[in-house]
């Protein structure tokens, strides 16, 4: 790699799953013990989720990057904080340059999958014309929800629909009411303007609510009874199917 | 386990993935070396697709259960093979629990993730209430597109629906123009109703075609050229949101 000219390295986008560090695939495993530098986004002062479903693949040989979202002291108005947001993410995509010019293969870690509301892809987006990447899919906590849950979610011709729990009230319900089956994520500080949907929309007897799906401290409950003030955001509200094959 | 009263197996629905054998969890990994039979579906006289994705797994000692779809040698109405279809899971239900009630695990493969349009979910239907069962979400193949493609799906607060080809073309149609990216699955045979639909949603400037995602035999090409006599019954359309951070 290094005779003569040194060759750039290779940025891989990979997905870590859900949060149970057996639901890594394979070749994520493999990449993780492949690549030098493992980086990863996280808030400032908190735990990667994603390092932490890693955790014991990391090496003391392994050099880690964190990538730490930009925090503001006092509130800014939100195109205000987009600005911050795209620095962010240009001085991100060029910390990993500079360790992919050194012709090191980079592995970005991602919860779930990375081009499904991913962070990844504000790097790869970045990269992607200059260096060779590659996206390594995950498994989407929308399907962990559906397994911890033991519940089908849709079948045959079925329209399935993943919402975020930020959309305003009346398009959630829309949505809720067009599809057969439907995830909603983000759901966290949102859970009484999405029940408030769900209800209207005719679901709430076949919705659940879903935290920290496959993790140890997961919990499920119908959504019914879930409570709004303890949500966090990495909640989910899974409406599975009604024709779909149950119990 | 055999002490005085047999204790009965655990049934496991396991998401074997999109097709790279990699792209196994883990969790599939160590659950097919633990259990000693392996149940899949399959077509009458073809390789299963999912024995193929983890057959580097498969021991001599493993007990393979093949349960075969039912074939008719001559043209049935459409309610005619549903019975068919209810009788054939009902009887793979009860081979299943044969195994299960000699106290033996079985694990059922599944393409993609179980829950999400496999046939697992109408064994796991019959076999619930009276049997511990247990899924193990997968990489679906709608993200197992995108990744191939090195396109990113959705972002921030997008909607994003997953469609059946099957499906008739003006309700294909309105999906799409309610939703900021979608995936088409079940495409094959559908593949001009599918382009047709696409077309007057105004988005097959930005609509993909993918072929067996993942495995070695992979091709994707823009939707506008793909060939609708070739298409196989597991190709699909990936139609990214177009406000996703592209190149």
């Amino acid at each position: 790699m290094t005779t003569g000219q040194v060759r750039t390295g290779r940025c891989y986008g990979v997905g870590v799953g859900p949060g149970d560090p057996e639901l890594l695939t394979v070749k994520a495993v493999r990449l993780l013990e492949q690549c030098p530098v493992v980086a990863y986004f996280c808030a400032a002062r908190k735990e990667s989720n994603a390092r932490r479903v890693v955790q014991q693949h990391l090496r003391p040989e392994h050099t880690e990057m964190q990538l730490v979202y930009p925090v503001t002291t006092e509130p800014v108005p939100p195109a205000e904080y987009e600005n911050l947001l795209v620095d962010f993410y240009d001085e991100s995509a060029k910390r990993l340059a500079e360790v992919l010019d050194g012709g090191d293969h980079v592995a970005v870690l991602c919860e779930g999958d990375p081009f499904f509301f991913g962070s990844y892809m504000y790097v790869h987006s970045r990269l992607s014309a200059r260096y060779d990447t590659e996206v390594v899919p995950g498994v989407s906590s929308a399907f962990a929800g559906a397994a911890v849950l033991g519940t089908p979610l849709a079948s045959r011709n079925e329209v399935f629909v993943v919402l975020s729990g930020v959309l305003p009230s009346a398009e959630l319900e829309a949505q809720l009411t067009a599809a057969d089956a439907a995830v909603i994520m983000k759901v966290g500080r949102n859970l009484e303007k999405v029940r408030a949907a769900v209800t209207r929309a005719g679901l709430l007897d076949r919705a659940h609510y879903v935290e920290r799906a496959t993790m140890t401290d997961q919990r499920t409950m119908p959504l019914a009874e879930a409570d709004a003030e303890t949500a966090p955001y990495f909640s989910m509200v899974v409406v599975p199917s009604a024709a779909a094959p149950h119990r």
